[in-house]
């Protein structure tokens, strides 16, 4: 560590690239011009077929920290050489941009965007590198969390990855991202502390260690702790571990709460099935049995078809890493600039893979919901003049297979996103964080069973409106002269 | 975010059980017994045949910093209602452990303790997690950074995958080891800053965007930016990009350093085949191709077959989320403990999977390096009262096949721990980082190429003395004979 630039500043988490562009915009007095980006995932993880937005309060944190401190100015002038009146200039940024997002929890999908941002060019380039750090982790995490819920319905799940996690930052808002997406509580004590998460856990194989007798470890744990759930695998699960719980639960009867036993390896299924018999004609048919050992939604899809007796799932490594798809795509495309005249105008991104061109201008996702069921009949992604809400019968298609369409009437277009920032001005007051686990397990009722399967499911539609899909198509051209008239020079 | 606790504290990042735990040992008067224990992996992440250690800069600064906050302990009574009594006692609390480990840097296999702690009971378990988070995530990443660097030789590679990171601390972390695995430079700024880790960085497709004319871009960009690299995918990179980058490479002639181009997307065999070409016939010779998307060393593997004319490799998201395996499994577990009268006494973990059987004791770890042609022969784990460099012909043998052993004569005995924290004082100076990248690099020389290959390397030895494997047999024997007692009684 650097002593000499440590502090705590969060200002230089950025690609090196975007100080490069930046010192090139403000060189070319482009750096005040005003540009909208948006930030959307162009596949769903895990094959899944929604996400869980996560990550909005950490962006909420990071860009009301927006300033470089002296010593990100220090390193950059020392260290990397970048000129006084550039410095000068840097040091004076703030954020004054316009933040419109889907809220936490949100139910979303790829495609669409899900934070647009607009502020000046400058403050828009320097923010991209965190905001994507943040959301792509955070989203990924509550989907998978949302994924094992799916599978487990009202069975409660407890987050236990922290020690595989990649980095404490990763354990404990992964910890927060696993509760929005349906995970009743978390064995990192510091996320209950920082965000109000219910926070659960008993005792590991050392203490039984610690007293080398499995027995007394259990009778003092039990005597301190009357809630008690006794971890029996450190020795002899059938043979050792479940018959000592017992003996003290025996033993100490209403001295204590005997809440259960956890099973941390081996086979599951079969050892919860024995030990369920065991609990059973010793008399504790109400004690539980937890179960841990790299579990995740196929694990316990298997367990289940087994006739496991498992009643509380914790879940470590495969949830808090993503460990099937450990990250997720989402990047941040420029979509509008205003151009020397002051006018804003329209960018693309062209790219060989057709799904990887951009759609360029500002534009505002509708969640079109039927009236009658209730149920969403896809997304709409419409430009900023449109308003959806006033069509009698709107036309819905798809954006590459433009020939599968459908009309829709009857419906409520509810824009997804909700104004952050105003000009810098920090607008929105996030929800408590139960609110926000609460609304995404409400929003999914929203949604058909069939896009809400973990394996294979169908393909909810985002559809663009015809004025967006024009203006997209207009942007192509564009380029496409541009690019013939180069090749013809040559 | 819970206003009322939040500090920067990291005292609770810990798993729930472990407070559990020690208000046990506390109340039982168990909390200050004199306990050991060890952290190794069970299994090489990636199929690799040696993993790169890195973490222990970022343990030392934790353990520094142990001791309850104000807002921890009033979170631990009011949220989570521990008694006063208790919490009196945390407050107290220091660390005073001492602690061995392996040098970062190092190369380490499974089943060898990376690192040792020797500390009260209450303090080795309440450390547990945040060791195990730390270690496990940069020993990982350092590893798969070398793997890269194994099949790019001395070719440069740069990270560039902080905006797929999960989230920002394994972002700079994860910097910091990459860098340690061999990799070059960073294009995350804060960790150049906070580590001096170089950084590199050139612009993004959205500068094009902003100008809405790629030579344009290419010229404001070269103007203030003297050392160039373009980025040559936003439109179409044959057509557009690469004459865009010639055209203002010639003009600007003398007035720029063209360093080259860097292509994002497509084909990147065939895309930088015919870039080369391009570059050659208009006299740039020397300018490098960079090229990114989605990287690792499989994929460099298959370019380089196919005769890719790439110089610089930009390695995001495979490598900093350690895409293939995004978890390692180190562990941390009790092998020795002071009983009741003081002497210390070994502790087993059994189970029924034979290699998740613990070796108890206190332990060092040697690498025996043959005298005559300086590599190394094999780890030899011994009991701290063994001295193998003592011993004129030493045997080797499998810890689980036992029929497979070796003799070893005129050999080295390197201890590979050094010591750390001793009762509490820091002892030990990290060396600068670039040190570190270049300990790495020189340890691996020890090791035959046949266990450095990325595709099925052999298996390097990791052996116990016979005293360390004849211990761990009389524990295992007295665990089974206490089990078999149980069943006798019921």
């Amino acid at each position: 560590m650097n002593e000499k630039y440590a502090d705590d500043s969060l200002m230089l988490h950025t690609d090196l690239y975007q100080i490069n562009m930046v010192e090139t915009y403000w060189e070319d007095r482009m750096h005040e011009r005003r540009a909208v980006f948006e930030v959307f995932f162009r596949k769903l993880p895990f094959g899944n077929g929604y996400a869980v937005f996560a990550g909005l309060e950490r962006v909420i944190q990071f860009l009301q920290q927006f300033r470089f401190s002296d010593s990100d100015i220090d390193y950059l002038r020392h260290e990397l050489g970048y000129r006084d009146d550039f410095l000068d200039y840097l040091r004076t940024l703030r954020f004054t941009g316009t933040v419109r997002s889907m809220r936490e929890g949100e139910i979303v999908f790829a495609n669409e965007p899900i934070m647009r941002i607009e502020a000046p060019l400058a403050e828009a380039q320097l923010i991209e590198t965190a905001i994507l750090n943040i959301i792509n982790f955070q989203t990924l995490i509550a989907t998978k969390a949302s994924r094992i819920k799916h599978i487990l319905g009202d069975e409660p799940a407890l987050e236990f990855g922290s020690r595989r996690a990649q980095e404490m930052d990763a354990a404990l808002w992964g910890a927060r991202a696993a509760y929005i997406g349906g995970i009743e509580a978390t064995s990192n004590v510091r996320a209950g502390k920082l965000f109000g998460i219910p926070v659960a856990g008993t005792h590991a194989h050392s203490m039984i260690q610690a007293y080398q007798d499995e027995y007394i470890a259990f009778l003092k744990y039990a005597r301190r702790h009357k809630d008690c759930v006794f971890l029996v695998d450190t020795y002899d699960t059938l043979k050792s571990g479940v018959p000592n719980a017992i003996r003290v639960a025996k033993e100490l009867g209403d001295q204590i709460n005997f809440i259960g036993i956890r099973i941390d390896s081996g086979d599951l299924a079969y050892l919860s099935k024995e030990a369920r018999k065991m609990l059973d004609e010793a008399g504790f048919p109400n004690a539980k049995i937890f179960a841990s050992n790299d579990l995740d939604e196929d694990t316990i899809l298997n367990l289940k078809s087994q006739g496991a007796k498992i009643d509380v799932w914790g879940i470590g490594t495969k949830l808090i890493t993503a460990y099937d798809q450990p990250a997720l795509g989402a990047v941040y495309k420029m979509v509008a600039i205003e151009n020397e005249r002051g006018e804003m105008v329209d960018t693309i991104k062209i790219s060989g893979n057709p799904e990887k061109v951009t759609t360029p201008g500002l534009k505002r996702v509708y969640r079109i919901v039927n009236k009658i069921n209730h149920k969403a009949e896809g997304d709409y992604i419409a430009l900023e003049s449109e308003n959806p809400q006033q069509e009698e019968r709107l036309k819905m298609f798809h954006p590459v297979y433009t020939f599968i369409s459908k009309f829709v009437t009857n419906f409520e277009a509810r824009d997804l996103h909700v104004t952050i920032f105003d000009n810098g001005r920090l607008v929105y007051t996030s929800p408590p964080l139960s609110d926000i686990q609460a609304y995404a397990k409400e929003s999914l009722r929203l949604f058909w069973e069939e896009y809400k399967r973990t394996l294979n499911p169908e393909q909810y539609p985002v559809d663009l409106s015809q004025a967006c899909w024009d203006n997209k198509m207009e942007n192509i051209r564009k380029v496409k002269e541009t690019i013939a008239r180069m090749s013809t020079k040559e």
